[in-house]
């Protein structure tokens, strides 16, 4: 396939739909403990409570943002230039790197020299950096070293959402500000089942977690762009969309647009999972643009090197493909080292086999050489390259069920506790690790999978597709497993790698991307709620507040999606008044359940807390008051 | 609200969307023990396995079907006339009821005799009928006499999906006949949480848990147009669609089509919660049009009534209107009887205080007079009527919560406690009763919710509406309360009320309607998957089958939205032959990981067993064979 024309590297432009600022949203920057620490957060401003609800200030609230410079209208965007380079100087500072001549692989000097590629070629000037000889620049390597990086302050700070200062602003909104703090700011404690969250997210706490590998921030010294981030079972749950063109469709233009777009939404992670022709320069674009960190699977590449042959695969190839992508800046690879020899014959008592592209190729490369795969025999290799860049594994799980038939079989747990013990060898190099996971899994063996990985991985992050919970709904798996998703996510899994709606059929497209990062929004943060992550409520608490006060607007700007809230109301009433009505087109005017606690309430206050407590009992009060004085449910048009 | 011209009374056509039969579908009848016991089911024709995966036949898949003669080209269908009464000889026979002269309600007397009506009115010809004096003709009152009725024989048959057939067939359908039956019908146990799910569902077992009031067959004697189903946690999770106008919107055409449409897409009950001005006649268009059982909310009409001023409210009128939507057929009441005086206050201190129309319709009246509501105080007089028609309780939660703030507070709690006690008063008069359920719970609460239901209602089937996991998805609240569905069902909840992307914002059309069912068929098959119920895995495996061996027409086919899946599929590659093709398009024709599981299986063929058990010892065999006979994974085009 040809890349859109409009992304040849002259005439590249941004996606406008991605740059507009989401509704009374601004984007606001948290400075941590030196300047150049500024942490991005969307802040969304809401409306006063009407004075026939009981007139009160609603400050503005914080939500996690993704989305980078693309929604901040103070910042130039040129796809053609790339994104600024925040981190540039906490790597430099470091002074444990070196910048390379050019690109060291065989592949990217190939590439960079070909001159036919000229017109697709990202056009950077900026030189590759590797770590110095016999230094390791993972954060992994930091922490255990008791350095707090820039890059953990910077998602210590983000995680926290700048929650202390919206209850701060409540308080100090007005008489009724002390409660309307303790309301707001209240939520359910939650069943985390063995998780450490704390009630604050420090910087300190970040460098413990990734010390013990129990979390990690994916962080490639050549993607300077990104806006760190965490991945580990003590922080909010985080979410993947996968992109990537096939041979059968897509170019490198709806690609990057499909970045840009799946971030909007916030998506916390992308991984290029492309296969077509144009996969290196396909990449550099889409990691210049992005501020988010980015994963591939560099087998697939590495396959496209030995023109689809299987077996023509060598350790050598393979090499020379993780150097040409570290050096690219992309932040985690998955790797299926753990598909054994003695895994493979188990598949074929399976439904479905082996459904991981990645796990079928070293399957096949396994069987045809008889021998273990170079990713297993070369996996100490594998690591020294990933702690010159800081490249984190995302291992495979290349014997994922494919079905729920398969789920939980002796062949993916088999290549789990594999994945453990490849986990300890990374760790002895102070390498970070995540391990994948399923897949198709019924709800019931979801929590197997969640505490088995917790055992025979340390603890090290989780990060699932899915699960898909039955698999009789093609064309709705996002749903199928944001079910199961929400649910892994709860027992321990640190991200969820998102499923569209085209799952099984065909590739995303746009309005797929927003779906299935919209569905794994609700997800995770639904396991977050359930987790008893603190601050997690602060956001439904906000939103219900809104909609019970008729808030219409800030309804719409709390939610996940204000265009499509805004949408689905205006379909029935779709007039301006409508936004301040106290109703809805569900019960109409004359009707709505919403206003009866308005006059409970009313009811409590002009009765005063004695008479609600003989209520309570059930003794006898007065009630002409409520009769005489309550105002009506029902509405005069 | 004018009603949609086509469905005034002597023009009025089926939607025609709604009786197209699906794809590769014919709709069977299974016979019971007597020639009018004939339980339809729809039988799913699958193609061959390919030679190249291993030629196998692959029988017809029987799914249930709720879509009624709409989708049976052998139906004549006329929505004037309504739907066949395969019910009423049953009833007849049993010789407990009598045909009334006409409606006795006064207002179902002044509907028939208000000649403006003439033109909207449906033209039933049949009179209503009530138990003779003295008789209770509910399901639960002939179960604990030990009688199995006809109803309970449809029932148990339709439960089993035909499923030993289906097995039956696969045993003869070849030398590999065994093997294949023993695979396609295997699952995994499931985890129940104590339900006492049998191997094979018979009519005595529907018999006794109808008598011991786990489970409810909603079945009016004034709807014999319903084809019988049942509601209990020890069968197969079933799904409410609500549908209904409002002042605001909608009219009785778009009501009816939208049943069609919901019941076409697998909706197994219908609430019509209709609040406009022709609920009456809107009502009966649905009820003789409808093969699923109906459940309204009186207390919504006997509003309308009062000129929607609550404090008016009477046990008169109310009764009244009990008895007229009894004699149309409506088959299950929710009746807010819970809503007790004590209990309204608690709701002041809530996030979103009452959020149920019902709800706040008694809350407002019991503080208006300051006493238990009549609902409350009639309760046995209401039994009396429910008996008298076979009308069932749904028990509702006007308190339930509407924010995760307000999950499990003590004014649902309490509530919840109240209906178990008026449970067992309805068992009293034998009277069938399940039990309505939240909500907005965060999901480590959706267990605890479940486990006082059980306990508390005395295992009274749970019927909840989703419930919602979080409150900041609004446009997506399929989706918050999908994840919640799924799990309420598999902890016990016997029927789930969807939720369609409209909840808060608006009215659904047939688009929110058709998302809200599938949403919801998804929550209870894998809520039944995880419980373990016999026989529920069968559609996943033929599904994951088909999907394994690229029949894709099949995989369309047997899944939940064929258009969807196919539409899906061909926006990438339109072809016809891609249908037939061995790769898709995420992967394109030159990589697929489904065909390496083909060649590992050729692969254990030729070698045979003891080189495969050589393999799992990781012992050295031969791999030359391998490299030579394996077929390609990478197709040539």
């Amino acid at each position: 396939m040809n890349a859109n024309p409009k992304f040849l590297s002259a005439t590249a432009t941004v996606d406008e739909a991605a740059i507009q600022p989401l509704p009374n949203s601004t984007k606001v920057y948290i400075q941590g403990s030196r300047p150049d620490i500024r942490v991005p957060m969307r802040k969304i401003t809401q409306s006063d409570t009407a004075a026939s609800f009981g007139f009160e200030k609603n400050p503005a609230i914080y939500v996690y943002d993704t989305s980078g410079p693309y929604t901040d209208p103070e910042a130039k965007i040129d796809i053609r230039s790339g994104l600024d380079t925040p981190r540039l100087p906490w790597i430099l500072e470091r002074k444990d790197t070196e910048e390379l001549a050019g690109p060291t692989s065989e592949y990217g000097i190939e590439r960079l020299n070909d001159p036919k590629l000229a017109e697709l070629r990202f056009n950077l000037h900026r030189k590759p950096r590797r770590a110095l000889a016999g230094k390791n620049v993972s954060q992994m390597h930091y922490a255990r070293q008791g350095i707090i990086t820039p890059e953990m302050e910077y998602v210590a700070i983000r995680e926290n959402m700048n929650r202390r200062a919206y209850l701060e602003e409540l308080k100090q909104s007005g008489p009724k500000g002390e409660k309307l703090a303790e309301l707001m700011g209240r939520q359910h404690p939650g069943q985390s089942f063995g998780a450490s969250i704390p009630q604050e997210i420090t910087a300190e706490f970040v460098r413990s977690e990734i010390a013990r590998g129990r979390a990690i921030i994916p962080a490639n010294i050549n993607h300077p762009e990104i806006e760190p981030m965490i991945i580990g079972r003590n922080f909010l749950v985080k979410i993947n969309a996968n992109i990537g063109n096939s041979a059968v469709t897509s170019s490198i233009g709806e690609e990057v647009e499909k970045m840009t777009w799946a971030i909007r939404w916030g998506g916390d992670n992308v991984m290029d999972l492309s296969t077509g022709k144009h996969i290196h320069e396909t990449r550099e674009w889409i990691i210049r643009n992005s501020p988010v960190p980015i994963g591939t699977v560099p087998i697939y590449q590495a396959l496209e090197k030995v023109n689809g042959k299987a077996e023509d695969l060598t350790w050598e190839i393979f090499r020379d493909t993780l150097i040409e992508q570290a050096e690219q800046g992309v932040d985690y690879f998955t790797i299926h080292a753990g598909v054994l020899l003695r895994y493979v014959p188990m598949t074929a008592k399976r439904m479905t086999g082996i459904v991981s592209r990645g796990g079928s190729i070293m399957a096949k490369w396994c069987l045809a050489h008889h021998k273990e795969s170079f990713l297993y025999e070369h996996f100490e290799d594998i690591c020294e390259i990933m702690k010159a860049y800081d490249v984190s594994f995302s291992l495979g799980d290349g014997l994922r069920p494919g079905s729920i038939y398969d789920a939980n079989d002796e062949a993916q747990l088999g290549e789990l506790k594999t994945l453990g013990e490849l986990t300890q060898i990374a760790w002895k190099h102070d390498v970070q690790v995540m391990i994948e996971g399923p897949g198709h899994v019924p709800m019931h063996l979801i929590k197997e999978n969640m505490d088995l990985q917790l055992e025979q991985c340390h603890e090290a992050p989780f990060y699932t597709l899915g699960p898909l919970t039955t698999d009789i709904a093609p064309g709705y798996d996002h749903i199928t497993s944001g079910i199961g998703a929400a649910q892994i996510g709860w027992y321990g899994t640190a991200m969820l790698c998102y499923v569209t709606p085209k799952e099984h059929l065909g590739l995303p497209n746009k309005v797929d991307v927003k779906d299935g990062i919209i569905t794994y929004k609700i997800a995770a943060h639904a396991a977050d709620l359930a987790k008893g992550h603190i601050g997690a409520q602060i956001r439904d608490n906000a939103l219900s507040k809104a909609r019970f006060e008729f808030r219409w607007d800030d309804q719409f700007n709390i939610g996940l999606d204000p265009d499509k809230a805004r949408e689905f109301h205006d379909e029935t009433l779709p007039k301006d008044s409508a936004k301040v009505a106290h109703f809805c087109s569900m019960c109409g005017p004359h009707f709505c359940s919403m206003k009866i606690t308005q006059e409970v309430r009313e009811y409590a206050a002009q009765q005063g807390i004695t008479e609600i407590q003989a209520l309570k009992k059930g003794m006898e009060v007065k009630s002409i008051e409520f009769v005489k004085s309550g105002s009506e449910i029902y509405q005069k048009q």
